[in-house]
């Protein structure tokens, strides 16, 4: 490890890595908790933040076998009110913080799960009775009655849901206001820096994790380091020894067009739309812009091209999108992009301290926060939550489910999964079109 | 019209208004003449000839009842060669104008016509005909053999011809190059300023055009004003009474893309297409990228979004680029871009001089170049040649028919078409295809 230029060092309690939604909702709640932080990246907002399209659906994200998932995720969404609530710009103040907020575009409205031919109707219904099953509201609506509520919808559709639970956010907009918030963390009590930089390495002090040493050489101590750099937490140098943290790059292609006047609303419903098999997103902004998402591939189009955007991606979506809402053909295409989300094995993330190899204490100083794949967005208020409790010296077994090392041999003895293994268990409600629309 | 501010006023032999390609080339032959030039727009190079794909094609774009625009064509094409060549850098030189020129991009690989269905099939045939009976060469292939040239083709085209005339140049780069040779004009014996406004009007002495004023309030005093800024033209102040020019804005939406190593090359010809009746474009250049284009709309998305790129025109390329080249769906998109060209009512452009009402003479110091529709990169050298042509007092007969005064009543006699007319002349070659074609 480089000798860090100590004139030039930082100290804080916290040391956030990554300056995603989930990295930035984890500084907030520590600023706002009475610490110091600092919040590390060189290009804030600009990974899977940037590219994802804000979707707050438990509901709809409910796939099988993956019920402590689901758990988080309620969770997560029972806590975005407050979590988009104390973000909202003092009405009092007329400052910058205030300007920038034009607010972070969280919106209750319900979500329309559409399917589109008689295979899509089955799999959909499958979907609705799992998620019935773990307690889930989906209301049917006959085709004419989602019609009424979003006239624009083709007739050729076959079934419709309504899921009242199921909510949005626009991630660009949230980021913009948290670090408007963060800029003004004294306000809230405690302090924060952005640190325009790349975390190269963790710094050690004997057995606990006593900060970061950044790519310039500069030093961070902190009292609890966080990462959350999403793909690239498994490259820091550092990290504890035989800790494995298998990070796959999941590529999403997405599109964002503008309504033209003519055409305004063009929706009042994100709408979750299952097009012969594929599954296709619309999400309505209240700016009279939409977003359409979102493809996913495990293949890069070419080595060291993780954001080159995929033209068949791009064909697909507008293809799918038309089958749902044949005016899309006549909105402006405003930008095409792509990115990598970080996969996990279980498609959970690794979220929590790391046990040391004995399995009886944690590596002290250490958090981790990445691997949540396509829910960063809806699970960062959780996460960030989480992580604060942590700090605190609190911990909710719910979630040890999702410790970090739970991919590494000799790190956790305690990943018991609570849901039945698939390979014995009685699995009535699984079905092949299920699988098809979770791959 | 405003005062001008004497004091920075400009004088010059040629006041180019417009730099697009069509402007660019009109100024380079003007100042290769050994006149000093002034080309005036605010930004250059960023209307039509922004999203042009280059297509010099005279036989590919032959449409029924075009055959004036054919000898227009066919001449510009021969230009094309000594055009390109006199824009290549000079090697012995190593300063900037010699590192801008990466060449223009001009390559003169063929051309290959695909069809998908029979439909398309009969249409490409028709067009053949009408080619042959121009005199023009089209090679019919079998579509093994086209196969064989180009390995990446569908398996399910039904025809394919040669055109070994037709060829391509880079618009962008051609621009770069031009933009740079001007900025050496004294190299080729002339002078060229840059002049980064907008036209406000032309400017008169008695019955002559003498110059143009800038929305700044500068004058420009020319020998000769040349008016070749597209869609624009029509707006200048200060245009002879009663000159009509219908220019009218057709949007074409374009997509540029990168093709990922292993599929390197992808083509190595221009492959134009007749997807069930849609024509598609599919233009390789040599830095490893494809355009792909282009759509017809004439109407805009919105008002005042002239520049919107339609998400329907978009999915319409992806999709028949596809039909013809399944591998398309595996390239990275890099651009979609929309333009309006300007298009006249005979698809012809309004180019020479403007007859005085009387219809005895011309009126002295002006020149229009515009309307090039889908043809201002093609045409461009043979535009940029009937221009010096006309300010050295000399007029080609043949381009008489291209007067920009034939839309206004008693501008011009001489407009009489010298092909048959379309409602009493036999047609055998005109086929319901070609006009579906061609439209």
């Amino acid at each position: 490890m480089r000798e860090p230029a100590s004139g030039t060092d930082i100290s804080v309690d916290v040391a956030v890595i990554g300056g995603g939604v989930v990295g930035h909702a984890i500084a907030w709640e520590a600023a706002r908790s009475g610490r110091s932080v600092a919040l590390v990246d060189d290009a804030p907002g600009c990974g899977a933040s940037w590219a994802a399209a804000g979707m707050l659906a438990p509901v709809s994200e409910l796939h099988y076998q993956e019920e402590d998932l689901l758990e988080l995720m309620l969770e997560a969404s029972s806590l975005w009110p407050e979590f988009a609530a104390g973000l909202a710009p003092d009405v009092d103040r007329t400052d910058e913080a205030a300007e920038t907020a034009a607010g972070t575009g969280y919106i209750t409205t319900p979500t329309l799960a559409i399917g589109v031919d008689p295979a899509d109707r089955r799999a959909l219904d499958d979907l609705r009775r799992v998620q019935a099953a773990n307690g889930l509201s989906v209301e049917q609506l006959t085709v004419r009655e989602a019609r009424s509520i979003e006239p624009l919808l083709s007739p050729g559709v076959s079934c419709a849901y309504r899921i009242a639970a199921d909510h949005q956010v626009d991630p660009r907009r949230l980021l913009a206001r948290i670090a408007a918030a963060l800029v003004n963390a004294e306000r809230a009590g405690g302090t924060c820096k952005m640190i325009p930089a790349r975390a190269s390495g963790l710094q050690w002090e004997s057995d606990r994790v006593a900060g970061v040493v950044l790519d310039n050489g500069i030093a961070i101590h902190a009292g609890e380091t966080v990462l959350a750099n999403g793909l690239g937490t498994g490259n820091l140098n550092g990290l504890p020894p035989g800790l494995n943290l298998p990070l796959r790059p999941v590529y999403g292609d997405i599109i964002r067009l503008r309504v033209p006047a003519h055409l305004q609303p063009l929706l009042s419903s994100t709408v979750r739309g299952l097009v012969h098999g594929v599954p296709v997103y619309i999400v309505p902004r209240d700016d009279g812009t939409v977003v359409i998402g979102a493809t996913q591939r495990e293949v890069a189009l070419e080595e060291d091209a993780a954001e080159a955007v995929s033209a068949g991606g791009i064909y697909q979506l507008l293809r799918d999108a038309q089958a749902l809402l044949p005016a899309v053909a006549e909105l402006e295409l405003l930008e095409c992009t792509a990115r990598g989300r970080p996969g996990t094995p279980d498609n959970a993330p690794l979220l929590g301290r790391v046990q040391d190899r004995t399995g009886d204490s944690d590596v002290l100083g250490l958090i981790v926060a990445t691997g949540f794949f396509r829910h960063g967005i809806l699970l960062a208020p959780a996460a960030a939550s989480i992580c604060l409790q942590l700090m605190e010296g609190r911990s909710d077994p719910r979630w040890a489910v999702f410790q970090p090392g739970r991919f590494s041999p000799g790190f956790s003895a305690s990943h018991i999964p609570r849901h039945p293994d698939p390979a014995t268990a009685a699995t009535p409600l699984c079905s092949k079109e299920q699988h098809e629309y979770h791959p």
